[in-house]
């Protein structure tokens, strides 16, 4: 349910309706819009009398959201979510273009400078490196845990990139919360219901990656878990399907983000890397995901992919990195969009959020 | 097993080779390249002695093909193939981008030619339009036939544009053949391997349509068919394949674009109209299929989609044709490649090749 | 729409219903059941009066069939459709299992005569053999045509066997409509429509293969056409889905069989060969095709398949395919249904229907 | 890497290897066999020496395993791995099948018991019910946590049925391995590596679900990393994949059985409940899982599924659990197998493990 408040309602008003709802039972979730707050009603505990509150002050009108998601719909909240970086000029979601890149693994301090000065020399606002991987195999290298967050937090500072990397589970949530400034959760766990109610409760913005068999609206109940506990800056992530195809890797799904962005207000990234699995695929298709209207890619780059603990085929040398953030540059300008090639931070600006 | 022939081997020798192949029982299949000719030998009656064939006069060497696609293979030939269509500045395969648009099925002389000068008005290069369709139900729709194949002989003649239809079946195949400048074999006769044999007969280029199950490998058997009798000039088309999603009705499989392009000189178009099954994702996909370097795009237009008899939900309005043109010409540039915005048809051409 | 006759409506009653049905210009097919005869109607040229037909003398209702598929669904015909074979004891359908094997492709008249001799022995009804193979490559045996429906009309002639065999376009069906007993529609045309059409138009039974991404509806609609065209013994074969998993070749969809019973009458096999595709899993999962409750069996059996030209790492061997029918037969008691252990062909039957 | 020791090799000899192996800073796991002891050695630090290990004493000989997975392979336990419940004559993976049925959530006390009472009666030998559930909207029924927990261990006690039931992250692991016989993880979690490895810490058996989308190595690879934690007591369970079929919400593989016990020496059961989460369907995909040679069932019972808040539709009713039970039995006579029809508990026995 939604309570969509008069444009010119009072924050008191406002407040007046959250507590009302809360008495209820239920969880109120105010979203402010350019013209006016709606406010998002959760829980699970049945019907509520929507009559009484439409007669409380400011209340423009009630209305039922027939969706199984709710916070996630643009029912809720019609314009689009934009997610800012303070102190810098980056943010995804917006007009500009987000790029995320870097390695797979954070290996060494000496591997991951070398990727970091070269991705931002390119252009990139964010650096991405996994600190704890998720492995098919038990006996498989399984990341460098916290040495890497310090590792990306030393980046951060020398190269103002903001760091995206991924929390396996709720020990390691807590790290990634005090290191980074994106949390990702994997495609493995994108139905692990308590980790996405543990990301809920930080406020950190949080980069999903659709499950490999996931429906759209499983998807978007993915991040309505993450939602529903608060945080409301998610940022949804394509990076390919199971299907039968032998010639990639995983099959990426670009319908999905004009499908993604009918029904959603929140943001959505691309991930060639793992959508394809091979090197000479991903330059490709990430032209392909600007001009579908991603608002963002999501890259593995390395600068010695044959020696990659992990992902090495997949990952894109410096070189192509400069290439592709060149071309999709370019398309971005044919829809209106733009690809800042550099980040900057503003001067008095904390390196943390 | 592929003969390569010296650059300066004349004519001669060639058909000397050719004719010494013939008599070991196998087919040749001579295939001119910039520098040099090549000539891939088919058959499947066992081995053939290279050392012989190695000894005739201006071959450079033979080489085993271990691909079970071989006429298809770059490994045949490096070079792209480019299709050409006498008497017009159209052509399908290099640096200009093709684009085929009309609607589902040719329903009335009225409609036909109200979508065909709109296409035209637009830059199309060529019309397509169902005269036999291929319905999931036998108490459906099935097609004007041959009715339809005459309104469209006349659209070419007043608009210039080149014809692409369906044949499905071996007796549909000699009436397009008839009055079409491209035969289609539509997905679900991507294994009919009797009516691809018949195509692989004709002497117009075959649009062959990737079955919605295909693998890439057998995607290009399919083209081998065709070409393995003798019709070299096949263009494949993505068009959608099948998964568990349902936000679209196939799953457009984009990067089957680049690999097939690494190893077959054949050109791909894309098709967005089936490959989503929805208008609202056409231009969209569109755009994204020519940003992963597809050489055209097939699109279902009509002037009036909610009347339409098929198709309807996935065909698009003329204007949004016009948009999509104009993303894509802009994108096709980023690419360096062009999107010709209208056909020229030389004086003295005849109307068909 | 559908014309239930009254219980006791006479021949002319039904005749005259019929033919009122054709000056409509709509098709009638009366499908007689064991308490009363129902009309299907089908035709696509909009809606007729149910009124004036209501009225016709021994009709006691008219029902309009909201599926998709008519006479295909048990709304037209609730009672199981039983394909029987003159002077034989075999049926399709009924409370007997139907065990059809033999090699997948006729090799030599040796090779078929001592497979059809082991099967006939096992307790095989009918005889399956490729006279004409639809192969990925065009290359590769393509069957021996003609001469393979010979051979297996021999085999007919002296194991009483009945032939089962794949007509792979309208050419071929024709002679394996003068030869065979049971015309096979494979998977890759399971949406060749002109080929269904034209197998409606014979009256021999049909065995029509799932294509390997067919929903239910397309595969019931598959067997729709040949119905409308008036040949209403249609035997339905699972043979595996294309997905992702690799341990198969394609993965058998054995829940479709209990799915087609509640929507269809028509009797519906399971081929565990194609379904898996490797000969270790072939008994095992014939065993379970029994146990969901499959009308009978399609099994490839080789007495060398290590020398098959097609197909021979799913063939079994003929003393697999002796404990195969044991267990099947064991299993088929749990389901009240038995397995005829050997044809039986009455004296005077001539050896074709 | 696999260590065999000699037949006659003594504890201490054992003993004294798996010290060696842990000096070189691996980890050695020792499985017991019929006739001789095998110690699988894991740990990812690169290369050992094996011919250190070869002159130990007692050693028979060092075998390198090649595939991803060892301690889950039959390379290192050729012998079916049993699975025993101390004070009952229940077991999984030997010549007795398994059955464990119940509501999909512990809703009410009355509830759960009403469902034992009757599945009890038919002959199971273990309950399930879902204390945690994971669910795809946040706002829907979420279990009742460890009150669940308490009520079915009374029906433990009560009525003598080992308890299975889902932990849905390490938290809730902690109560269910208090609680309960059998660890579930389940599909969405079958690649959460946090939760398998704490799963595999624990000293009870685990029942580890396929993923959706999961291939048979990742399958095997995830029970591996369960085993490589030192719980050697994993049961597979095959639940549906996901594929483009919409007339079951999976399609139940019934192929990875067999594939699974050529590879594997752990039990395998199928739960055709989710496979097909259809109630007419379950009880004809229960008999075929027990055809194809599945060590057991998992299936879901209520005795009012038309009021239960999760899973009513797939719910089959106590009295078709009795029909299932009988049809499993006498199928699984066929393949010398045996249903045990009630749960024995030996006079002493404690009632947990």
């Amino acid at each position: 349910m939604l309570v969509v408040m008069k444009a010119q309602a009072t924050p008191e008003e406002i407040q007046v309706v959250c507590e009302h709802i809360e008495q209820l039972g239920f969880r109120p979730h105010p979203m402010p819009g350019a013209q006016r707050t709606a406010i998002g009603i959760t829980g699970n505990q049945g019907q509520i009398d929507q009559g009484n509150i439409e007669e409380l002050s400011g209340v423009a009108e009630v209305i039922r959201v027939s969706k199984p998601y709710k916070l996630v719909s643009r029912d809720v909240k019609d314009e689009d979510t934009i997610i800012r970086f303070p102190g810098t000029n980056a943010s995804i979601g917006g007009r500009d273009l987000a790029v995320i890149a870097g390695p797979c693994s954070i290996e060494t301090r000496e591997q991951a400078f070398a990727v970091a000065e070269q991705v931002a020399a390119a252009g990139a606002q964010f650096f991405r490196g996994g600190a704890y991987k998720p492995r098919t195999s038990p006996y498989a290298f399984q990341g460098l845990g916290e040495e890497a967050l310090k590792i990306m937090a030393e980046i951060r500072d020398k190269y103002g990139l903001r760091i995206v990397t991924e929390a396996i589970d709720t020990e390691a949530l807590e790290l990634v919360n005090d290191y980074a400034d994106i949390i990702q959760i994997g495609a493995r766990n994108m139905q692990n219901y308590s980790l996405l109610r543990a990301a809920g409760k930080k406020r950190k913005p949080v980069l999903l990656k659709r499950g490999m068999a996931a429906t759209l609206e499983e998807f978007l109940m993915a991040a309505e878990y993450i939602m529903s506990e608060g945080n409301y800056e998610v940022i949804l992530c394509e990076r390919g399907v199971r299907t039968f195809a032998e010639h990639t890797r995983f099959t990426l799904d670009l319908s999905v983000v004009p499908a993604v962005q009918r029904l959603s207000h929140l943001p959505i990234v691309v991930d060639p890397s793992h959508g394809t699995g091979k090197r000479n695929k991903v330059i490709a298709l990430s032209r392909a995901a600007v001009a579908v209207g991603a608002d963002g890619l999501i890259v593995e780059v390395h600068h010695q992919p044959d020696k990659a603990l992990s992902d090495g085929a997949q990952s894109i040398y410096p070189e192509q990195f400069t290439q592709l953030m060149d071309e999709a540059g370019q398309i971005a300008q044919v829809l209106h969009r733009n690809l800042p090639r550099s980040i900057e931070v503003s001067e008095h600006a904390s390196a943390t959020r």
